[in-house]
């Protein structure tokens, strides 16, 4: 008699395999999430007289051991137990007897995975963010090193305005730092505790959700149980959301990378270890890696899509349509890991070709710049305009000596002191949060004040 | 010769139709930030000394003008003029002559719609946020009058547990007040100056950005012209995103009274004036506004994703793509605002049949309660959820006395007070943002100190 | 009392507003269909022995009338009216008394909707593919003249073999032929008619629903009403889907005109008359017609999306959401309609620098020939390309004489002959298609056999 | 030196494991059908006197053979193999030398992964079609078992007509059918030979595309070799659409089932063995299996989008974003043969409810065949509709004896003839298809006409 809610009564063996899908592998994301919040929900029995102190002392030890175990990979999910918190409470069954089979009072599987869910993709958001930084770093470094240097702006991919590689880097670094931002508002939606919600209406027990949430680190209850149920899924688009967001930022990067690498554009290479080759063409060195880095990002936008299909459509309460939700949301952040990491490589190995972007800031780049002097000399902007483009038809045209001043984020005063103050925040910021969850598993086990 | 760029070329019809679209009655939503806009600039462009006091002077009384005959819906744009920043500049012109064509200096019309665009969609964040409040209220409201009332709480479409109508509607309300914290990393975001990015690239005249920041309102200045329009878009997938979110709360709410209402659930009713008929069967009376609201919020979503497809798949900088943005992102607010003002009419006109859901609380959704009882006494859970389990198998099953206390959030505890201290909280925020941007349509066409 | 469904009671007046939404706008696109719809209806209902020879000959005048004034736009739908099936039944009874009550019996609003949308769809159908067929022919005649002339072939957006502009037209006409061909599906899909489905359980009465099909054109009837109901949706999303699909089509030549004609490719040139101007930058022309064009087929993408998602996560029969399906797909097709007029002006005016091209296509693009050429002549493939690999690394690399054959596809032998028979083939097609059409809207007003 | 395009460069490790992505896994599904476009390949060399008797002879005996191992699951590909095609070209060059090095003469691996790709995507539309022809049969079968056992039929979620169980069964059959007809459409796109395209701009080499094709059992040569390379994607889009419009008719069945299982309406119970339990709620038997299965309908959908995101916004030719598109084809292509599979058993293990179907089949459901009655009897129907209404309001409304006649598709009438007839006219066909495929496998490998 193996899962939580076997009564005795036989499944079809088909059935049982379609309704237990992924499970097995896509919760081992969730046990060490598990152990943690079962080590939290212990405790709070224990506060409410509800378990007893050595019963309490057992299944911390226990918890902790597994917790370790998870974290190193060496636990696993059978397809009888079906999902971590079956696996979980048959090894602390085995392991402490019956006080495994106490645990569960004022619980239910639905508020662990709750739990076990928003504990990890606390945990993502963070180390996503990690992440970023290091890559808006590496953006910015480049940045500074070619602050100066001269790279035609373009609208409508026509060159349109005078640049610098360093405005075109930082950007994109800019971008990141929206994200980073925008980050807290993914982390404010989980920042609240679900234990306590049961099934999705709450628990007629005195158990303090309160005490629950301080152990785990959340700054509020997230009081109505009925919403606790509501929410699973809004969050993880919320989450899904943002990684999109992020996608959208670096699929820009990337199709820069995969246009100023042409032949015909030529500003950027790709060193030889970044590029592969062709099967019939002997000539080819090709730039796979930003070409996949692009599609890595419509394909974090396809899996947003995915999860919030697989959200949505439903009335309140708990369906097990649910459950297909946690798959998605997994590779998903796998995903965006791993390409902000190829992206930070990629960037930290572009070579540049100086000369070649130089050269190509023709001198009716200026023809603004032109205008503008005019203008400063007392011509209405818009009768210098049509005289500057006069000049240009009948060839006349003479690029006027560079501006003096500049307003901040033109070249010459592209604010990079600022985007780096910007980017030490927000790893400092980050660098904080990851050290409050690092206590979290660090102290939960460890009966005492908090 | 009347487009901005226009330098005399002849145009395709055909091909100009298309290419202006809907912008005509689109930008009219955009006009009056328009005004708004133009007029920080050129009091930024005087304290450049780059524009004369009379000038200054000349273009404020028109531009506050134009923007209350904006407000009003009395101005219009033609096709020829394209677009709302076209209209304004010949308006100006018309009006003020020279220092009409002196306006245009230091920026372009890139900057111009994303300082337009940016002032809308901030005020379309806080006109949305105000109205779910109001519709948080609503619910609370009614949440208060039958927190005792019972009800079935079902999980998979099941009666699974004792639950009040009270604890249903506060857990509606409650996932509402998530989408108010949420709001505002919505409008974090926007909550940063494009005005001097021109054509993406910044301007080369020392104009003081944080000037300009300051007259609209903005927290900060969006240092990078690069970032200023690779946001273009991202800002609107964020802000159709955080519909969607919010059409994913109300979506679970209209679903619940689509089922809630059917002749076999029967726990809800609306009035005569909230249904419809049908043109062959005399008999129905349909919750026909309960399913449109329900299938507004897919299309929210599908809003939400024409957005982002818009958005998505460009390199870098200004591309003219970008112009179809404009459309859903108008349509997806107006359609969101209407939905929350529906949704609140329904709530308060709801009838309840109190005494079917209550026979409808049938002995069996006791059984977790017996179990806690019996893990109360001292037998651990999951040996009592079996024992209850065939008790309930053999016929012989008693539900318990009723608990005595409960955990927060559960029926008896629902944490109804901490529910109103949130709306409170969020009405006087949202009131307060929407007089201080009330506070700069005032200010910013008059010269002096702010 | 204006409502088919009235039966006296009031309306809260917002909710009303709500409830009829953009109906009186879109179903303008209807009401002719509706016509045609009812035409046939009441034929159908005469044969049946319930409806006198008098009033059907009266109807059928009155319709006819109608229908006329429905394609000239003269016939409108006001708020009270909601939609287009109440106007009509009201016009009848109206003009030919009760005769216009009678023509209800044995059909609903529900089913004279799927009439009308599907008889409406399957006209959209055809006018979409003749106007295909007309780009495809455009296309293809530029194909013709430039078949041989130079274009270098990309992959990676890295230059990799000869190619010419030719076979680049080419490709693009061979989609939309595709496209011609799986128009086929949808039409089989729609080639059933729904007429006689009443609420969705069909009718207690003797209507001989093969005469409604065949005087409505139809193959054969869609026998289950349940079906009928459950199609709603199904359809409107393979529709768009099939324009989605169309739009991937030309999305990719209006990429491609956007980077050829890049100041650094170069290949391509707009005219002109199809270009715009910066209102910033006095030097600059942009190809805005191509990525408004380009961003058309993204928003193709984006209204497949919000049809899919207005289409689905319902039971069966009939739910009111359902009606919020119209609009969108309407709009679609206008949409499509108008980006494939624009693409088939454009395809017309390009203007080629074929000199530019044929200096483009340099030797290293003839290192595959080269292997092929040792490879004729024995060598192992593998090896032949590696040692080329080595000719190219030395400097060494010659490229061979041109090849004498080529297969089918290939420059040299594009088989623009057998393009040029599918184009043929599909224009015949589709006007006996759309000849078809005609022919049931000529006669269904007028009784007689057919 | 193990890929083939490999010219002894380094690779960044961490680059090369991004490029190689989840190819290793996901090309297994490519592998066998590698071995069969290979064969075909290998044989039109021969015939254009490229590769000698003895060379082909020795290959199409390997390939024959590593054909059967891949069928098996027994050949691999490593990460230094990157791919099927490497894997395969290196298992040739093992077993046979130097003619294993002849064979890559005349494509490249870009059509090799567009013929293995077609031929795999042409065996899941019939392997799917085939699984859908049981679906219905198993639907159509209970229809006529429950032809005429009443069931109220419902709009609006409102009981509205009578109805039957076999109706509403039959019209899920009738949805299916559809999509197998559909599936003529998807398979069209396929049916036509890709291989001859090599890196999208053919070979020029006397190579007979024709002939190809005809042993791969293709209609036709997809002549363009750009439309090749730009139809990657488009297919994908085509077929997970479509699998897609499959889940949008079972999830309106699975609706259903989650709906009329409930306690409120009773119709439909799931036997024990398709149940589970709760953790925390002793009472409770859960329907799971028809959540998920409504889930993965969604799901379904949620590939599409992820699929057809991955397919778009790119210019023509071949860029290697197109290598993510695999891996989400082939799992939706699996996770729709599950759900199919999974929807036969639930299907005719449901058990029914007669008498609760019966009793809630209320007289006022008989109002419109009242209505009707009094038209027959002449009065107009929109009187006849307002009589009948009064009636009701009144109390006064006794349904009417029972209709005689019926239109065809009603109740009485359902026209399960012509559906079993369209079964197994659907059965035939694909058995026919599938039987054409395995002559394909079994003939490819064997020299001889065909």
């Amino acid at each position: 008699m193996s899962q939580l809610w076997s009564k005795g009564l036989p499944l079809d063996a088909a059935i049982h395999r379609f309704t237990v899908g992924d499970d097995p592998v896509t919760d081992r994301a969730l046990l060490a999430h598990d152990c943690v919040g079962s080590a939290a929900h212990a405790r709070t029995l224990h506060a409410a007289g509800l378990l007893g102190g050595e019963d309490l002392a057992a299944l911390l030890v226990t918890l902790k051991h597994l917790h370790a175990e998870a974290r190193a990979g060496r636990l696993s999910i059978s397809r009888e137990q079906e999902d971590a918190h079956t696996a979980l409470e048959q090894a602390l069954t085995a392991r402490v007897g019956a006080a495994g089979k106490r645990i569960h009072l004022g619980r239910s599987r639905n508020d662990q995975v709750m739990v076990a869910l928003r504990l990890w993709m606390r945990g993502a958001v963070v180390e996503v963010a990690r992440n970023l930084v290091v890559l808006a770093a590496a953006l910015e470094a480049r940045a500074q090193r070619h602050a100066d240097h001269a790279l035609p702006g373009y609208t409508h991919l026509r060159r349109a305005m005078p640049s610098t590689y360093g405005q075109w880097l930082a950007g994109h670094a800019a971008g990141l730092i929206e994200e980073l931002e925008a980050a807290q508002g993914v982390l404010a939606r989980l920042d609240r505790s679900p234990a306590g919600a049961a099934a999705g209406f709450g628990v007629p027990l005195p158990l303090d959700r309160a005490l629950t949430a301080r152990l785990l680190g959340f700054s509020a209850v997230q009081v109505s149980p009925v919403d606790v149920i509501n929410s699973r899924g809004r969050h993880e688009v919320a989450l899904t959301g943002w990684l999109a967001s992020i996608a959208g930022v670096l699929e820009k990067l990337h199709w820069d990378l995969a246009l100023y690498s042409t032949e015909e554009f030529g500003f950027v290479r790709l060193p030889d270890a970044f590029t592969t080759g062709s099967s019939i063409m002997p000539q080819k060195r090709n730039p796979d890696v930003v070409e996949l880095a692009r599609a890595r990002c419509r394909e974090l936008r396809g899996y947003a899509r995915l999860t919030e299909e697989l959200a949505s459509g439903l009335p309140s309460n708990y369906h097990r349509d649910l459950q297909l939700l946690k798959s998605p949301v997994v590779t998903a952040v796998t995903k965006a890991l791993e390409l902000i990491d190829v992206t930070r490589r990629v960037v930290e190995a572009l070579e540049f070709d100086l000369e070649r972007a130089r050269a190509a800031v023709t001198p009716e780049l200026f023809a603004t710049a032109a205008a503008y002097a005019r203008a400063e000399a007392g011509e209405p902007f818009r009768d210098a305009y049509q005289a500057v483009a006069a000049e240009l038809a009948a060839g006349t045209f003479e690029p006027p000596a560079l501006a003096r001043a500049a307003a901040l984020g033109a070249p010459g005063r592209l604010g990079l002191a600022e985007l780096e103050r910007s980017i030490s925040r927000e790893a400092h910021e980050w660098a904080e949060l990851e050290a409050e969850l690092e206590a979290v598993e660090r102290t939960v086990f460890v009966t005492g004040d908090r």
